[in-house]
């Protein structure tokens, strides 16, 4: 049974019994769902069964279902919901989630949500409200399970039993001296096998791997990854420990980066906060950035016309144009995805990046030699005509070069520059190969233009 | 410190303690490193120290090292050991890290390893190196933790210390029956509060989500980011528990599927399996799809020739084909990416892609229509020929059109016909959109000659 049918088949018996008297049936059900399940129920079922549905749920339980949600999903749940339920369900929500959704929301709901929260809880989330969203400190939830070094073994368990019930993982309790710094840290599956009056510094872990509030998410997934954690801790400058981003959290960001740099790479706008999929926000994603190529691609124009001469004597040279202009592209297309790749899991660095372009530039000789002797062969056998065979292999020679060391240059000057490579998409990389190859191609004909008319 | 001088520092020092005679030194050091901390450190050792130096390691440690190294980084550690000492972190290896490893090896070696081990562990990893890598089968262990549904907490938690030492997670306890069938799942925090005499059944998540062996890693990779888990059960098709899937494989995975759609969006082949990124290797993912794309290519020069009459006598018309070949591929690029992102995330299914199809329908005849009266303007100003500048417009309403839906349309069929969307890559759609755009262009062009010439 997929997914999709299960969730269905789900929503069909939350349906029938909520449109029954007996709903108190539902729990049995309910009890059973996961936050997922739940969610999307949620968004199956008819619009004035949602209400009814969600007073069924308890606040943890809206708390985890929102936890997963889109923001314009959130807002919907959120809207199903009286003001004092939602201070409720934002009083039993990780502080990192609440954080998340107060985000947001407009300026006036925060203030009026935060003031009717417990205070606790509220300082919690208005501490996590001040970083940047895609940092460390955005991702952090500080429902942690922090004990100091001086702890025995079972002290840290009975510890462990007053926290599990909210904190979000416990399966790494974090250690800390008297003066809240980060010293070690030790699993749970280290401490089942462990003799109870063993002190906590015996058996921790010290040489603790963690990140800093300002380290940027993709950095914090690439070390979680590495090093196959659960949990990883943060910390300020004085290595004292704010938070710890989970792995739940960092699956996510793995797909959004992902899916980014998928967008970016094709030129297409980032996705809008609402997250609609509506025909006027994927048009809006998509518009500019053709308008801008549009302009762009307009240089072309200006350019043939420069050579208005030469076309006109020998027609035969833009036969070629199209596939000289297309190849370039393509080219530059695949040494964008290799920089953009070797950035985004590390394996570029600053001191490899002349390596990496010593690479490509060795590679587009191979490349271009290849091509450019294939198409040379095939212009004369075609066309009757070598000079003609010359022209193109040897302009295409260029230009695979050329664009070669365009789809490579640029993301890296980018990076270099602290802007976000994928900016190079590939159809500006095409574009602007257009022009480069444009021009190489009808200077070499032009300059052979006596030897083509012969 | 970033990561990369962290691991030199650590070069130095380990590099120094072998190079003296108080080898016994170095044991304190490593106690306090992590796994991909010691791999890397193996890779920076000057070659006549890395024997040394891994002599100096545990079996545990050693098998832990080799979990996370590409393939051919794995070769080379494995050259560095043993026969003796590569059994014998086989013996400690988890399951499906040892098939991993053997998968990559020749048959003979397969073989002699499979004999020298423990016939336990030998089973184990057999079993495992027939499911095919990019499944749940292929990504699972069977060193995961389940019991009976008979059993009280107590025992539960008794059982568990025993298991610890060894098994992938002891964070979900898998419940099972008496024919091995998977009936519940209890996790770690639960079982901690709650009564030692309860039975396990009582307290147990009944509905719980697993995976069969044959699910494609990607889906896998998604459920498991839906739903939040550390790790999920893979059963068979009579739900008896095989094994488990553990997060920090799925963060490879998912890692893995990214680069793959980046790489074939890009037409750059697959990495190939040694890792290597020599000259040569990325020449060989690059050359054959640019060769194939300039033989496709050549169909434009053919075309173009067919229109050597309208050519000659508006050489003007020229002018436009880079600018309109280029906007078609770069609308079709920012279909595909839209398709392709859509058909990872789980949001494009079979019933819902007719409304993909004809929202991206609706945003080419808004793109279409607005670069279309932008570039007639732009064409009419620049020439002052008021027949060009609607041609232009036309042709490039008509071709964006095209590009966009062979940037939807292409993939999704080779979706259903589960052929890799991804083989639809950047640029053949651009590639195909030359195509398209310039019959498309001249044809109109050729009709509105007369008007052209007057």
């Amino acid at each position: 049974m997929s997914s999709e049918q299960r969730i269905c088949e789900l929503t069909d018996i939350v349906n029938t019994i909520l449109s029954e008297s007996e709903r108190h049936e539902i729990r049995a059900l309910l009890d059973e769902l996961q936050p997922f399940d739940l969610g999307q129920i949620f968004f199956q079922l008819p619009e004035d069964r949602r209400g009814p549905f969600l007073s069924q749920l308890k606040n943890e339980e809206i708390a985890e279902l929102l936890k997963d949600l889109e923001h314009h999903e959130q807002a919907l749940v959120l809207d199903t919901l009286t003001p004092d339920r939602i201070t409720g369900v934002f009083n039993v929500m990780k502080s990192d989630d609440v954080a998340d959704l107060l985000g947001e929301l407009e300026e006036e709901k925060v203030k009026a949500y935060l003031t009717a929260m417990e205070a606790g809880e509220a300082n919690k989330a208005k501490a996590l409200l001040h970083y940047s969203e895609d940092t460390a400190g955005g991702l952090m939830t500080q429902e942690f399970v922090a004990v100091y070094n001086t702890f025995t073994v079972q002290q840290v368990i009975d510890h462990l039993r007053k926290e599990a019930p909210t904190a979000e993982t416990i399966y790494y309790v974090f250690v800390i001296d008297e003066n809240s710094r980060l010293v070690g840290v030790v699993s749970l599956r280290e401490l089942l096998i462990a003799k109870p009056d063993t002190r906590v510094e015996d058996i921790m872990f010290e040489r603790v791997i963690s990140v800093t509030v300002d380290t940027d998410q993709e950095e914090v997934a690439r070390v979680l990854e590495r090093y196959d954690f659960l949990a990883l801790p943060v910390v300020d400058r004085e290595r004292r420990l704010l938070g710890i981003v989970t792995v739940d959290d960092i699956v996510d960001v793995i797909y959004e980066e992902a899916h980014e740099d998928i967008s970016r790479l094709a030129a297409v706008g980032a996705e809008d906060r609402s997250g609609m999929t509506s025909l006027w926000s994927v048009t809006r994603r998509r518009l500019p950035w053709l308008v801008m190529l549009l302009f762009i691609g307009m240089f072309t124009a200006t350019i043939l016309q420069n050579f208005e001469r030469t076309i006109e004597q020998v027609t035969a040279l833009t036969y070629f144009m199209p596939m000289i202009a297309g190849m370039t592209g393509n080219t530059g297309t695949q040494s964008l995805a290799m920089v953009i790749q070797g950035l985004t899991s590390g394996k570029i660095s600053r001191e490899t990046m002349w390596g990496m372009l010593r690479q490509e530039f060795l590679v587009s000789i191979i490349i271009g030699t290849t091509c450019s002797v294939l198409i040379a062969f095939m212009a004369l056998l075609w066309r009757g005509d070598l000079v003609l065979g010359i022209v193109v292999g040897a302009s295409l020679w260029m230009t695979l070069i050329v664009g070669t060391m365009a789809g490579s240059v640029i993301p890296l000057v980018l990076h270099v520059l602290k802007v976000d490579p994928t900016a190079a998409s590939g159809p500006l990389i095409t574009t602007l190969n257009d022009i480069f190859s444009i021009t190489i191609y009808f200077t070499i004909a032009s300059f052979f233009l006596n030897q083509l008319l012969a």
